[in-house]
């Protein structure tokens, strides 16, 4: 039976309720005789600074890189509000991602059709939607040096923050995209801002070159991001796969799942480089949602985005395609049949508990 | 009779068709005796590059340097995508902001009831819908150096945009938003992402501090910037006036304008300080959507936007608030009344003409 070293990290706020869920799957796949999952345990994010005054431990941080796939759950909370910069929450996710060199962030936008009816678009422009963000993660604006305030001589302060991309970081995430959608639509768009940065102009460049050399076959169309950002309000299943940088990804992937109404449902994914000798790459996978520190600990939570990150995990990183496929089957199935946390039930229907939740699609697998 | 000196900029596109129908309001305004307007024509652009090798002269510089405000309609369009990128239409307008000084981009996102069922939302959820966002326009990663790309040695490239943001700058543009937040529901929501951008830890700093010192009295929210997004899409109701800087703004007054359903219809002002000595301040006014070369020279385009923006010249620029009420009201009138041109008409509905548009609003005056 092939066994899987799995490092769990589930943070703060709602991150530990959803993460005990999927221990739930890991049992079930173990009694199945399906794997093996080696499960550790550590802190990231404000119970990481609690612990040991830094959002992720050097320990961790060694473990992360050790495991076969890396379980993030969600980080932050107005607890850690005031705390120095370089330690606040999310810094222990920036590290992982940078560390682990997770280049390429997949963050699918899918509509559940039980839950079509909770997006405030019109039923018509999200049912049956399905795209996917391909959002570059370890360069840009989030990394790049000089990074500082610095105080001027005449008492102001000067923020800057840099913008930076080269052709090779350009060249990995444009491929990345296009392998996905040649198992897909076959269709990408790509998302800058030529028309004012000259990174935009360089992406722009590169990834048109990518699909020249690389993936003729596959549909290229450029798109300024604001524009993109409409386009995703007015149509989004114009789309297949968009692939854009760090920080236009992180607002247009944001964009994306709030239109699906199933904010509470999405994984992701966040791949490094393949290890040209194992054939390996260091993964970590983590819910589209955030802490939410106003319902934690009350067992009010939506699982699903969490059971799905490990259903990600499947596919991605454990090659269990068929179990992930049963997996998101057995997820579609408990929403069919009516099953609802909070977050998606209507207005007075009844809700069940994110360990019911948890419960009930391991009772469907 | 108060005499003002406009420059009108039609730049590319559908840009000559709606600044036609402007004119026909100036020409309202002298017959009726409300007001004298001086104005000049200029070219912005495209068509300046191909009249002068440049997207706008130091002539037309000049001229808008000395006017009352300048009259901006839409750059842009595929015949000039090979133009060095120096000269790409959109330097025009760039070089109009950046040298105007023209620090503070309003742009309203008001739903038109009539219109409400064109949105792609619901109707609960843009009815009655009227936000500002307040977009900071002279700094940021448009105009922070470095900004470049250079050639590694091993050939690849490396792109680099510099995101700037000092005190001053952050202090003006907030002090705008509180100020018109004060003549309206006084709650002023600033997004940026502070947890990954120092810019935006300066920005909230700032923004607290004036908020603080200068209008306790106003509601203040801070919002991360991708979150803004999902809550324009999710509850757009919820915000009053949004504070942003350049590239955040470029994106959330894009998704803004797009829930109402009325992307043609939204006009913007972009003012410069004012002058401590004169009273006066410089300022640009232009519709937020762009040149549309698809469907330019045909007469399908929707001119209310530029009628809109002129409203807001009116306001801002000229001090005839009465007359922008006015013309405001002709043209809820004429969208109460029925007309609609081919991008707000029921599909198989009859549309009426640039021209026939700007006419019934005329009328309607
Ligand atoms: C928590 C934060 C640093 C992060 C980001 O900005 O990337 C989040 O918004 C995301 O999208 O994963
Ligand atoms: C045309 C372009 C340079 C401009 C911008 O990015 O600011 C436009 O998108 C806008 O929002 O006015």
């Amino acid at each position: 039976m092939a066994s899987f070293n799995l490092l769990l990290l589930p943070g703060d706020g709602i991150g530990p309720e959803v993460a005990a869920e999927v221990e739930k799957l890991v049992k079930w796949f173990d009694r199945q005789g399906l794997a093996r999952f080696e499960v550790e345990h550590d802190l990231v994010g404000g119970a990481a600074y609690d612990a040991h005054g830094a959002a992720i431990s050097d320990a961790a941080m060694a473990r992360a890189e050790a495991a076969d796939a890396v379980l993030f759950g969600a980080v932050g909370g107005p607890k850690w509000d005031g705390v120095p910069y370089a330690h606040r929450p999310e810094a222990g996710l920036l590290r992982l991602r940078k560390d682990l060199g997770l280049f390429a962030n997949l963050r699918p936008a899918i509509c559940y059709p039980a839950l079509a009816d909770a997006s405030s678009l019109k039923r018509e422009h999200v049912e049956g939607l399905d795209i996917v963000i391909v959002r570059e993660l370890t360069g840009g604006v989030y990394f790049g040096e000089p990074k500082e305030i610095v105080t001027l001589e005449n008492g102001e302060k000067r923020a800057v923050d840099t913008q930076l991309y080269t052709t090779h970081e350009i060249e990995r995430i444009a491929r990345v995209a296009f392998e996905l959608a040649a198992r897909r639509r076959n269709h990408v768009a790509s998302a800058e801002k030529r028309n004012v940065m000259r990174t935009g102009v360089l992406w722009n460049e590169v990834v048109t070159r990518v699909h020249k050399d690389e993936y003729p076959g596959a549909r290229l169309e450029h798109v300024l991001a604001d524009n993109c950002a409409m386009q995703l309000v007015r149509n989004p299943k114009q789309y297949d796969v968009v692939v854009t940088d760090n920080l236009f990804g992180d607002i247009l992937s944001d964009v994306a799942a709030m239109l699906t109404g199933s904010l509470g449902m999405l994984p992701s994914a966040s791949l490094g480089a393949e290890d040209p000798a194992t054939g390996k790459r260091k993964a970590l996978y983590e819910p589209v949602h955030g802490s939410a520190p106003d319902i934690a600990g009350q067992g009010l939570a939506n699982p699903i985005a969490m059971l799905g990150s490990f259903g990600m995990a499947l596919r991605y990183s454990f090659g269990l395609v068929e179990a992930a496929d049963r997996l998101e089957a057995a997820i579609a199935s408990v929403l069919a049949a009516g099953l609802r946390t909070r977050d998606i039930a209507a207005p007075g229907a009844n809700a069940v508990s994110t360990g019911e939740m948890g419960d009930a699609v391991v009772a469907a697998l």
